[in-house]
This record gives structure tokens, C-alpha cells and sequence, in this order.
């Protein structure tokens, strides 16, 4: 078998992350090639190293170029944040590695579409960490989706609230800092813009709504000096979907009380599908035409009939977590690698996402409906 | 105790349910006056007979206007299609006659506004029908906002969705007659505007997206001959409230599964609310700064401590149901006529919420903002 | 159309209750006979005539032996206290009343067989306030059992759990006197052991332990002053139903938070059903056998397609409440006598339901298996 | 830092779980000796091959007997069929090695109280895998209910259901053989009882109905040949905790559409838990004494709060998964292992709870109570 040697870039967060990922993968898909944890790096050497030894990796460095020079090494995750993702992905793509990069792929459009470009021409293959999507049930909403189940699609709600940036009173923070980029709508709203477009395809117009709540926060937890917000903290968004139908999506990061409301309820003609991601092991899906007497939402529970779920634990009810999605993320990435085809979402779906991110934004200056180029 | 005699116009779902609400009313509400059974009038007088039998009304008619000129009949309900509401209120407060009138008031906001002005010149009370929002769970969420109890309020996600008119095989139904008026926007959505206008104020602004997904109907079920379909299915809103927070709303028809998703999550820096009619004895709060070990969206059950359950059951978990909250309505109605005050939803907020409904339509022809005039 | 005249003993919780349903019931049925509202009576005379007015009697009294000797009295509620039903009820079917009595019909097995049998002896109607059966989706259950839908009974596991007795410093009161009878097996038990029995039949034999949990409790709130508490708190029953099938039962008033935790899971070979009566509108369906892709529980939405629903209202999802069940239960009853037929629960079933609650009792001193005699 | 040498008899469910949490366990807990992943061994050596390479084992073996001789070996994990663990346990023991077995440890307590007392006559370290209560939110339970938040004890419901054996024509296996030990008691029961005294301590007395529903099974699926079952399908216990509250237990694997109904209800004089393992990312709390306003259930959601979720994600409402708590099992274990202490479950609680499954049986047969020796 075939093996994969393993680098990461960055321990925080998405570093641990992708270890635990990369550490499981082959214990849940046993065909992909091997991943031999090879090198983590982080600017903090301390760091790299103290991670390399927990995750399991053989090496460690305070600079990550030292990954992109090394030739054990033939996949490199990228998790650092976002303004910092151009540079390492294109020295790691001219040095031919594979390249998983956590999103946004850039701060901007134009710097994402070098990323792209730049992966296309060279031939590697890339992924963005669009983990949500990569979990069984919504494999299933997909499919339900694709083969008509649910008739004609008539409607989305889509939705990624949470609560990180609430509090008016909670302090600026590099979330925040506009060189890295817009707000929330690129934070939460890439997930939900692509969890729509996994299950519905290409979004082709929005008209949105995207502001700053939090005019300013204190520099400091308490501090009585201010920094003006610049950033938005909500974004609402009417959108048609290139197959026809409507439907909203909202992104915001002051949702108080919602710790992962990412979810959205799909309406078609002779069906509809609810999920949320604060029940990720859990999908309703209505099926219209049933004995009106015992007909209703079903609460789907996910278990091994629903692939890749078994590949983790033969009985249902047994749920997988957060980091079993990751797992799955990684083990199909290093699958597409093996067999050279493409996964997803790679770089080029990322930019596409990142395309809505940027219609949205431009519709909510314009005041009116914009299309995605 | 000052009695008042009660006429309704109509025997059909809404007929009834006013005959429920005005039977229960004085059980309810002890101090409200009485309501004196009188008269009730449709078109079909043996069908007025059985339900004036039925419903313990003295009397019955084949027209509507022996009502109006009954001097013993000092509230008339009109509870018949849309189209007839304004001749019938005109001529009932032309009589002195106080009216509830189901929503929407009329087809057209000039025909609306003519009854709204024609009543407050006459100086008759008035209601509509937005039953919802008499649920004592919505008082509290009411008092919870204008109290500050969820800090400032940063966003408002509306719906009201159901799937009468799902599937595309549905027969063409007066509902969708296009002299009755728009089609859900104004059905479901004016319940939906009128609940957030309740809770959160003016809405100064909207940018629509209002459509007919459902482009024909056969004629009769399983009819080869197909009728076009003018009116809206689903209606797509986002929103500037008054109070300068956003939102967004919606109203659908097609919602295949929903019965009644009629509700809300409303959030601010200090708080949130979640509502559904689906379950409307419950609304979940969630009160920020609180123990993070243990906090979270709290449950909160419908009891005696929530005015006016008490009225109905001294016990809490026993449930009001939609009847219930009917009766709550008429109670409030009578109440405000015996004490010569306003009760509301008037007239004149019927009207205000068909300007949004307005606004919404032509934005959504026009693709950009509208103000609510 | 025959005509009943109405008497109601007793104008507190469940006078009210009474009141309100027998306003209503003719409007949600229209072929029972008509209930003319003739005397309310309450040892309190004032109070007495205040219910009159407010319910729409035509006459009260302070002396329940008044509405005995009327003639035009056809039908009597008694919502008195316990210990007060004997000798009502047998002075009301002496004078060849119809009975309804609230639960438990009298504090001990052998003056409840009497009235059984006074009523049984004379041809009287009787029915006994088993509200929460009356619910459509109960009936929908027990259709489904009965049909066997759910194959084989393999299990019950029923609860009717409350709070209102919780706090240990909640003081003691009148629903703790012994000579009320039992304390929570009769209170709450006597609903969920008649539920068990609406839907599987007769209870054969019983474990029990049935327990004081709040020793003693003050005479009044922060009083000093304690008095010992003879009456049980918590009952846990284990069953076996004549049919063949085992379960559990638990009657609870100290199970702080819940207030109306009414509920039973019941399982069979080919599916199972899940209720609770906090969410009174929904009950949860799972079908064996199906798709196992999309499977699972189904939530069942009240409707007009369940039985009486529609008599209330003709679209689902509006939701029953407390008082629609009460409703139902005296239209069933009017019925009932109307056709000279049994509607049920009568005398007989609850004197089945205490002999449950006996045994059950006698179990837990005797520290071993009872049959039901 | 301290490495452990590890070895997984068995290659099954329980020994990919095994293997999972033993490859994740220092990645999430970085303080614990160093897990070095050995050996494998399984009865098949082909199977133990294929399983070493993919879950990262150094070597693998056909004979477990290999494991016991390795001086590299430290910690032995038993997941194979209970008939079997006592002599692997025994050997291990003898060997010096610490030694995780799965539940229950063997199918007679005779037999489980030998390798108890072997275990702690050698001082090697024990666990036992009670993964659930490993659950961060079960931690929180415990410590709500040991700091009295929840006021004093007086009820608890547990419940252990799933439907893996419900279906009458599910063929005769393993599973049922009763050289294995009894059925649902010890297979789902033996986890309720564990999470019971987890909560709770020690139950001293039970009175139980535990029976075989399913009386015979075809030999394979769709013979025409069938064989008796001698284990039970569904045991319902009265319980009486040696803090002086009551409670009840169900196991049961009959429970037609549960596929993870591992939870309970327990109340308080001042507040209540509800958990159930199909949301084991949620706790329901209820805090009596609140403003009856706004107050009811809480929904707890797990988040970096409750330790150790932080230790797999930083963020709350990312959802920890069932492999996640077997990774807080085994980090728990090697930690104690590490430090000379007791983590636990071990094989005396192990024992513990095996002797409340065979006091239940007893009782069962005895038709009374029965006190835990």
C-alpha cells in the first residue's frame, strides 16, 4: 500500500484537529494510502515540537518552509490563519505536495483565484476544510436530493448562527482584524454557502444584508479605550440557486445562546429535509403522499446504513462527534490522492464559495441583487 | 355588568371559531361584558339556522344585513372570504357597530385604509384576527424585549410556513384567485409581519423576493385543463425594524411537511428567544453571563404565571390550545369596548402590516429596498 | 333535538373545567343532545352564583340537594373533594341522574364498589374525569393496538410525574389528608394506570413500592410546627397485563420541574409509540420493517385526520388543548346518554382503575407480587 | 515521560474502539505515559495482521498467549467474547499486566470475583468498559448531585433499550447462548446499574421482573427449525439505593426503533437531571426555586466547560462522538496507570454491578426482594 507522508502547518485549534484526523484515518478507512505523520510546524517551536510528540509525528520545526523542502513529505495541511494561507499553499504547490487548507482559502478573490490556479496548473490535489458537509447524513440529504425524492427543490433555509462575538462589551480581536478578510459571512457563512451549494449546486444571484452590530470594542476585556469594528457580524441573504428555486441564508456570529446552530430545512414538492449541526446524528426528512394518520417528520438517526458511519462503529445510535467528521474529511482526501481523482471541496469549490461571499457583500453595498460571476 | 350583543357573518372554520371564543370568553374572562349570543348570518340560511342552533346564537339570518340593522347586535364578527370584508365592515360601523374582521383586511391597501379611516371617524372598536399573538408565551416575550431583559436586540428570524398548497397536482382554489389579493404573503405572511411588528416594532424597510413556484394548477384534481397561478407561493423578506435591528422573514405555502411553522428566534446582546406555534405552550430563553457550566436555552412551559392561562387552568402543563387563544382575543376585544380602549390589532394595524406586505411585493418587482411608507 | 339539563357540583379547577366543556361541547358536536345549562351549586352560595353568571347557568345554589330534587335536572358533574362523591353520587342516581364524577370516584375500594353498584342497579349514566384519554391521538393508539400494528405488546413503561408537592417545606394540606385516600397512586397514579388500561387492557398483577418521601411538612409555610405525612409521594409499579406483556408505572408528585409528565412508551414487535402529555398534539410512531436509509421515529401531528380533531378545527396543526380533552370527554358523555349507550371511562372502570391502585398498595407493604383481584 | 506498551486481544467491534482511543488518547490527554501501540492478537491471525497495519499496531499474533509473554507489552485490552476473558484476564494478571476487559468481565460472579481478587492480590491496574459514564456531562451529573446542587436525592428512572433483538424472527446467536450469562440484564443492564451507582452509589436492594419475550428463535434466518431462548429480553428492577431514595431500571433489547435509549431522569428535592445517550451531547437541567417566569428545563449543551471536552475541541457545539468517551476511557486509564491510582470502573465495581444483575435474578425467580449482598 501505497503511503502518504503527513506535514501540518500550525497547532492551534485545526492543527490538533487534522492530527487527530490524520492519526484516525486509516483505522476508519483501511483502503486509502498510509499517512505517515511526518513533520509538524509551527511558528513557536516550542509548540511544533510539544504537538509533534503528542499527535504522534516524527519531526518538528519553527519554520514550515523547512516542510516545503522536505521530500518525505507529500501532503501539507495548512491551518494557520487566513492571511498567511497564499504563501505557504504556493510554495507548497511548487514544491508538487498536496495541500489541504483550512478556509477561507484568502482574505481575497483575487489571491484565492492564484490558489487556485496555481494547484490546477501544477497538478496537485487540494481540499478546504469544509467539515460539516462531510458527514453521513448530509451524504444522504444529497443523494435524497439528487435522485428525487424530494421532488422539484422549492425552498432552502440555511443557516451557520453562533454566539463567539455577542457580547458588545467582548474585546477586539484578530477575528476581527480586516486584513484578514470579511466577517462572519466568510467565517460561519462559507460553511452554510457551501452546505448549500454540496446539496443544491451553484448559487447564481443574492441580494443581502450584511452589517457590523458592534460598531466598536474595547482594545482590551474592560478597557475604556475603543477600536471601531469593521468587520460585519450578520449577514442575510435572499438567494436563487442556478437550478431555480429560492431561499435564504444567514450567517452571524452574535446569535447569543447558539453555540453551532449550522443547519437549514430543504423543501421540495413531494418532500423535505431538516438538519442541524447541534444534532449532527440527526436528520427529519417528510415524505409527502404517506397515511395522512400516521404520516409526519421522521427522525432519521445515523448508523452504519448510512456510509461512512459504520466505518467508525458497526451499531446506529452510537453518534459520531465532531472529530469523526474531520476523520472522514482527511480519509477522503488521502483516498482521492491514491486513486489521483478529485475529492472536494478542493481550492476551486472554496473559490467558488468565496465568489457568493463577494456577490453578497457587493449586493449589501448596492442595495440590490447581484449575480455571481 | 354591560352586556353586549354579538352577530357573526359566516359559518365557515373562522365562524366557528369566533362562536367557540365567544361561548368561552365570559368563562375566561369574568369581568369583561357580557356577551349576548344574538345573531348569526351566511349566505346559506339553513346552514346560518344550524349554526346559530349549534353555537346557542338566539337567532340566525340568510343576510348579512339584518345584522346591521339589528339595534340589539353591538359587535359583529365578519369572518366570510376577503372580498367581502369591506362592504360588510363599512356598513357595520355606518351602523355604529364595533367589528372584528379576519385578516387581511381587504385585497387592496386602498380598500383597507378606507375601512381603518371610516372606523376611526365612526369611532367604533375595532380587531383582526391575528389570534397567534394573543398566546401569553408572546406577552411575556413582548414584556421580555420592551424590559431590556434580552439587552439590545440584534436580529429577528421570521416564519410562517405550511404546505396547503405543496403540491403542484393541487387544484386552482379561490385561495389563489388573484381578486381575493396577493397570495401567502398575505395569507401567512401578515400573521408572521404582525408577530415581529408586536414584538419588535415599526418596519421601516424590505428587500423581497416574493414568487410563484407552482406556475399552474389543473383546474379540478386530476384535470387535464391547467389554470395559471398569479399569486405568490413563497415570499422571501429581509427586513430594517424601526428600532434599527435586522431580520428576515418568510412566508410559505409549499412548506411541504409544516402544519403550522409559525414562530420566530429572536436575539439580543443579552438574550434570545426561540418560538413555534408547532408547540405553542413552550418558548426557549437563553440569558447570557450566566454559570457556563450550566446554562443554556431554557424551556419555558406555559403556567398560570403567564397571563391570562390562569384564566383557563390554574395548573401549569395542562396547555392552552389554538381555541383557547381565540377566546383570549374576543376576551381582550370585549374587554377594551366595555371599557371604551383600544384592545388591538385594530384596523389600523391590519393596515400597517398590509403596507408591508405592500412594500415587500413591490421590492420584490422592483429588486431593491423599498421603505414601508 | 332531546335536550339534558345540566348541574355542576363544586365550582373550583375542575368546576371551571366542567363548565367550560359543557359550554362548548354541543359546538364541537352537533348531534349530541343539547345541554341546557341549568344550576351550578357550591357550599359557598355567593361563589354559586358568581359561576352561574360567569358560565352561563341559568340558576345556583348553596345547597348541592337542590339540584337532587330538580326535575330538570338530567345530568350531574361532582368536583368536589374526594370524600364528598359518595354521598353525592348516590343521592344523584337515586334520583335517577346521569353521574359525572372526578377521579378517584371515593377514598376507599368498598364505597367506590357501592356506587358502582348504585349506578349500575338504577340505569344511570356515569362517567368519571379520565380527561387525558379523550386526547385523538390516544385514540389513534389504541386503534393502532388494537389493529396490531405494532405487532405483539411487548412493553409499557408509564409515567404521570408532577411537581406541585416537590419542596419538603411546602406545607401540608387537604390533598394529603388521609382520609382523602391515598396520596399520589390515586391522584396521578389512578391517570396513567387508566391509561395503561385504555390502551393494553387489564392490569393482572402488580410489585409495587409506594412511598412517604417528604416525612413530615410544615402546618403551614415556615411554620414551626410539623405534622407527619401518612400519604405516599412516589409509586413505582411493576406489571403484568392480562394479555401477557410486563411494564412499569410511576405516579410521582415530587419530581421537581415536571409538571405535567403524562406520558408511557409502549412497545410492540412491530413498532412502538411514544407520548407524553407536555406535548399533547404529538405522538411518536416507529414502524419496524421500513427502509432502514430513512427510518426511524415519525412525530404525529394532531389533525383533523385523528378523531375528533376536526370537530375543533379543520386544519392541523393548530394544536388542542386542556379544555378541548374536557370538551371531548363531555360530548362523549352526552352522547352517550343521547343513545343510551356507555361512552366510558364509567363508575365501573374506575373502581377497576382503584383496585389496581389497591393492590399496588398492598404490594409494596406486603414487599411482594398482588393480584388484581 | 513514561511510555506503556499496549496490546488488543480481539478485532471486533470493541477492538476497533479499542484501538481508536488508544491511537487518540495522548493527543487528547498530553500528560498521560505514552501509549506504544504493540500488538494485536486475534484467534484468526489474518484478521490481527490487517488490523495491526491499519490501526498503527507494531505487531499482530494469531495467539494471545504471545501478549502475555511480551515484556514490551504493559496493558492488556480483552474485547473478545465474555466466556473468555476470565482465563485471558487471569493471565495477564499473573503476568504483571494491567488489564482493560470489556463488560461484563465474566458470565458468573463466581468467576468475576476470582479475577477480581487475582487482580487485586497482584496490584496490577483495572478497567472496565462502562464507556458512557466516561460522558463529560455524567461528570457533571455526578458533581451537580455529590455537591447537593440538586437537593436531596429522592428518585431515579434508568432506562437501557435498544432493538437489535426485537424482531420474534431474528435467528438464534451468540448473543442468547447462556453459557454467555444471562441476556439484556447483564449485556444493557450491567450499563444502566453502572451509571446508576456512578450518580447515586450503591443500590442495596431490588425486586425485579426479568423475563424471555422471544421464547424461541428460528436457527438461522427464515428456518423452519427454531431453538429456545434461556436469557431474558427485558428485566424491570424496583431499586433501593443505600442513600435511602428509590428508583427504577429497564434493560431491555426488544425496544422496538431505540437504538441508544441509555439514559435517565433523576430528581431532586431542589432540581433534575435528564440525559439520554441519543443526545449525549445534552443535559436537561431544572433548578427549582427559579422566577416562575422564565424558568424550566435547561438544556445543557457540552462545550470546553466540561472537562474533558476541551481536551477534543476548544469550541462547544462541536459534539463529541461514542469514540470520543472510549478515548476518555483509555486516557483516564493509562493516567491512573501512570500515577499509581485508581481511575475505574475497575474490576471490583465491575463485580459490583454484576452482583446488583444477579440479586435482580433472584429476585425475579424469588418473586420478593432481594437485598445486594
Amino acid at each position: 500500500m501505497k503511503e502518504l507522508g503527513i506535514g501540518i502547518i500550525g497547532t492551534g485549534f485545526m492543527g490538533k484537529a487534522h492530527a487527530f484526523a490524520y492519526r484516525a484515518a486509516l483505522a476508519a478507512f483501511p483502503d486509502i494510502p498510509v499517512p505517515r505523520l511526518e513533520m509538524i510546524a509551527d511558528v513557536d517551536a516550542a509548540s511544533a515540537a510539544k504537538a509533534a510528540h503528542q499527535y504522534g509525528f516524527a519531526r518538528s520545526s519553527g519554520n514550515w518552509k523547512d516542510m516545503i523542502a522536505d521530500p518525505k513529505i507529500d501532503v501539507i495541511s495548512i491551518t494557520t490563519p487566513n492571511t498567511l494561507h497564499k504563501d505557504m499553499a504556493l510554495a507548497a504547490i511548487a514544491a508538487g505536495k498536496h495541500v489541504h487548507c483550512e478556509k477561507p482559502l484568502s482574505p481575497s478573490l483575487g489571491e484565492s483565484l492564484e490558489m487556485v490556479e496555481a494547484a490546477e496548473k501544477r497538478g496537485v490535489n487540494t481540499q478546504v476544510g469544509f467539515n460539516y458537509i462531510k458527514n453521513p447524513l448530509l451524504k444522504l440529504a444529497r443523494e435524497m436530493v439528487e435522485a428525487g425524492e424530494l421532488g422539484e427543490i422549492t425552498g432552502f433555509r440555511g443557516i451557520h448562527a453562533e454566539d463567539y462575538m455577542h457580547d458588545p462589551e467582548g474585546p477586539w480581536t484578530w477575528r476581527i482584524d480586516p486584513s484578514g478578510g470579511p466577517g462572519v459571512i466568510a467565517d460561519l457563512g462559507s460553511h452554510i454557502i457551501g452546505m448549500a451549494r454540496f446539496l443544491l449546486g451553484e448559487i447564481a444571484e443574492v441580494s443581502a444584508d450584511v452589517r457590523t452590530v458592534v460598531k466598536s470594542r474595547p482594545v482590551a476585556r474592560g478597557a475604556a479605550e475603543r477600536k471601531d469594528v469593521l468587520v460585519d457580524d450578520v449577514a442575510r441573504i435572499l438567494v436563487n440557486f442556478g437550478r431555480g428555486c429560492g431561499g435564504t441564508i444567514e450567517a452571524n456570529w452574535i446569535a447569543t445562546g447558539r453555540k453551532m446552530q449550522l443547519g437549514f430545512e430543504l423543501t421540495g414538492a413531494k418532500g423535505s429535509l431538516v438538519f442541524t449541526q447541534e444534532r449532527l446524528n440527526e436528520l427529519l426528512f417528510y415524505k409527502a403522499g404517506q397515511d395522512p394518520r400516521t404520516s409526519g417528520y421522521t427522525k432519521i438517526e445515523a448508523g452504519p446504513q448510512h456510509y461512512p458511519y459504520g466505518q467508525f462503529c458497526v451499531a446506529g445510535g452510537h453518534e459520531l462527534g465532531f472529530n469523526d467528521l474531520k476523520t472522514i474529511e482527511m480519509g477522503e482526501f488521502l483516498s482521492a490522492i491514491g486513486k489521483g481523482q478529485t475529492s472536494g471541496p478542493g481550492f476551486r469549490e472554496a473559490y467558488e464559495i468565496q465568489k457568493v461571499v463577494e456577490a453578497a457583500i457587493d449586493s449589501s453595498k448596492a442595495r440590490n441583487w447581484v449575480k455571481v460571476a
